[in-house]
């Protein structure tokens, strides 16, 4: 959490580390900002002092909101830097760099840089600045940097914005679910298609319609929801066809995963639903995965290494004549995914719950557990996922409050 | 465009570019992969090759929509790389680019680096592959990089889509206006608050989420919407307060820049409204932004340098007893910000339209007219902003379809 930062800084010998970035979004920054609207800006912290804020000068008012110390652009004579450099902006930047390095009595030492921006001219920029200040050494982490494990441990605060995505994310599944029940098969119909009070069919395209703005009106936005019926659900990233019409009897897996409408914290949940009805192979599937499901809850213990859930699930779907990420790399058959993820303001973060992960399970964690198994050929896709946070007794708090059932039945 | 990406290689004696990145939003990436919807991949593209998408198994349907040649992953060696690497993914990643890099026969020379990503991972992953590749130089860009120069010029498809964007944002503007005419000013309060029919005051959060909605409808999401009034419309990148009351006679400043659901291109518009009336200092300011706007498209030319068009808007205000932040770089006062800038697939984009630019106005650029007046002290801000489009004949074509219209009066 935020508060381990300055313990973080001092692991990693940081004098002071920077948030830089432009306009894209910049979970560092968001981070540290707590939540003030502001489309860009960076951010200094010294090892041991307060974070700093520099945005536009336009964007003041917005800033104070972090209650951070701001300061503009303008305070540190970016006007001047600017017409000194020409006009190049990332060449300003680079002098505005050493002038708040100056100011915040930073002299030499280690420098870690942090954020989300464009390469090309955060390439140029960082020969631009390593040429400029010999003095600092600025660096960077390949694995699990500061932010990927101040991340790991949510505080109350973030652990009360997620339990809240949560509530209205299971909200969505239970109204789609509802939306789905209200129509009705028309046996008529060669393709079994789910149809309207009308006799229309029902599309991915309407479903996806109809889950967007249900959360939409929760504040609540969605990048890449998978919603995919048959073998496009044997495919673990398909997000379905459009166009395609819901049938009986398909696995549908539908993955959920939206964040605070603006950015900001994710949930992440898969239902499998068959509606009306569950051919055996399916329902044979599905019994696989939960008993998979619930040998990870069985498995866990805080402090264990997180790949020993996935690799008691690996063992049972190997048993049980599934091939695996383990057992056949590269596989599209079988399991072929890691059991979860942390997730946090990214919707992928540590601890990685995947066999070659070298991370434990902790107080402060919130990890999805989400075993599948997918049979592109027979059109077969089935997962379940929750997400759980781990508490400070040390157990997994299940925060999707939805229940797992596959048969869909239509009252329509 | 992106048929100019070769002749862009050369002049920058690129042998390739790559477009890396992780899960962020990564308008290169979205740009060369055609609006394929995946969540993350990298792009090579040789110097007069087709680009190659490289992305994960699971998304390789979805990759395949762009229309490029796909490998995944698993295809170039991914899982036991990873392994050599230790579980490392950065590490693995480059040794991907080695391998990459062989199969497409780079074997030397100057290979440009683009896409948005996380900078800590970054900067090590680039102290990396230049240590395991010295036969090439990685480089950036620190102005007007290759992709910058693409975007400066739409192609018709491209064009296609900002003028859809452009049509649903001004519906938008109509309907936010007729929903705020639907009220009544309330005369017995002391704040002559716009109310409605039950005589509840109408607050900018209601206007927002009425706006909201309205683009939902029509497949936009904004981020960031500025709809501030009084003071907050006299500070340039307020964003309005949620919780305030529209007033009859205060200048509100509605800056809507929404942009295609889900990631794509923008739309970028202000409107400045008075309820009920304009004071006659709004109304002045307001008469002398008008004729600033005038006097820009009046100095217009295919060809010519765009600061030109600032100067003159400058000078004009400067007549007139305005600061500008060219008279008094920094002040708040005034007309303190650029006429405008390019507009796509991000935001602002090139080119500028400060009076320090360099760029030139071209056939193909989609740019933003946008000249103001701020005066904090009287809580009164003005802007008017449209989008225009330079044809092939060399004209400005407004693509903003909605009155400049200052006074919004009520009807309820």
């Amino acid at each position: 959490m935020k508060s381990y930062l300055d313990a973080l800084m001092h692991t990693r010998d940081l004098a002071a580390l920077i948030v830089a970035g432009d306009e894209s979004a910049n979970p560092a920054r968001t981070y540290l900002s707590n939540g003030a609207r502001i489309t860009g800006g960076i951010i200094l912290k010294v090892r041991g002092g307060a974070p700093v804020l520099v945005v536009n000068a336009m964007e003041t008012d917005e800033a104070a909101k972090s209650g951070l110390q701001v300061l503009s652009y303008f305070d540190l004579g970016y006007a001047d830097l600017v017409k000194a450099a020409d006009g190049v902006r990332a060449k300003a930047d680079a002098a505005l760099w050493g002038a708040l390095f100056r100011r915040f009595d930073v002299h030499a030492g280690r420098i870690g840089i942090y954020g989300t921006s464009d390469l090309s001219v955060f390439t140029a920029f960082l020969r631009e600045i390593e040429a400029l200040y010999p003095q600092y050494q600025f660096v960077g982490e390949l694995d699990l940097n500061i932010f990927d494990e101040a991340y790991l441990t949510k505080d109350a605060d973030e652990v009360l914005r997620i339990r809240s995505v949560a509530a209205r994310t299971s909200e969505v599944l239970r109204e789609t679910w509802d939306f789905i029940a209200s129509h009705r098969a028309d046996n008529e119909r060669a393709d079994a298609a789910v149809v309207d009070a009308n006799g229309d069919p029902l599309t991915i395209r309407a479903v996806k319609r109809f889950m967007r703005r249900a959360l939409f009106e929760r504040e609540l936005e969605e990048h890449g929801t998978i919603f995919a019926q048959g073998r496009d659900a044997a495919v673990p990233h398909s997000r379905g066809e459009d166009a395609d019409i819901l049938r009986v009897g398909q696995s549908i897996v539908f993955d959920l995963f939206p964040r605070e409408s603006g950015g900001g914290y994710f949930h992440d949940c898969t239902r499998t639903w068959c509606i009306g009805y569950a051919p055996d192979a399916v329902q044979r599937l599905y019994d696989e995965v939960a008993t998979a499901f619930q040998i990870a809850l069985d498995e866990f213990e805080v402090g264990m290494p997180s790949k020993a859930m996935q690799e008691a699930v690996q063992t049972y779907f190997e048993e049980r004549g599934h091939a695996t990420s383990r057992s056949t790399p590269g596989t599209t058959d079988g399991y072929v995914h890691s059991l979860g993820h942390g997730v946090g303001l990214n919707i992928h973060e540590r601890p990685g719950l995947g066999h070659m992960s070298k991370d434990t399970l902790q107080h402060g964690n919130v990890i999805s557990i989400e075993p599948g198994l997918y049979y592109p050929d027979q059109g077969i896709g089935v997962r379940i996922e929750d997400l759980f946070y781990i508490d400070a007794r040390g157990e997994l708090v299940n925060l999707t409050d939805f229940p797992h059932d596959l048969v869909l039945p239509l009252k329509g």
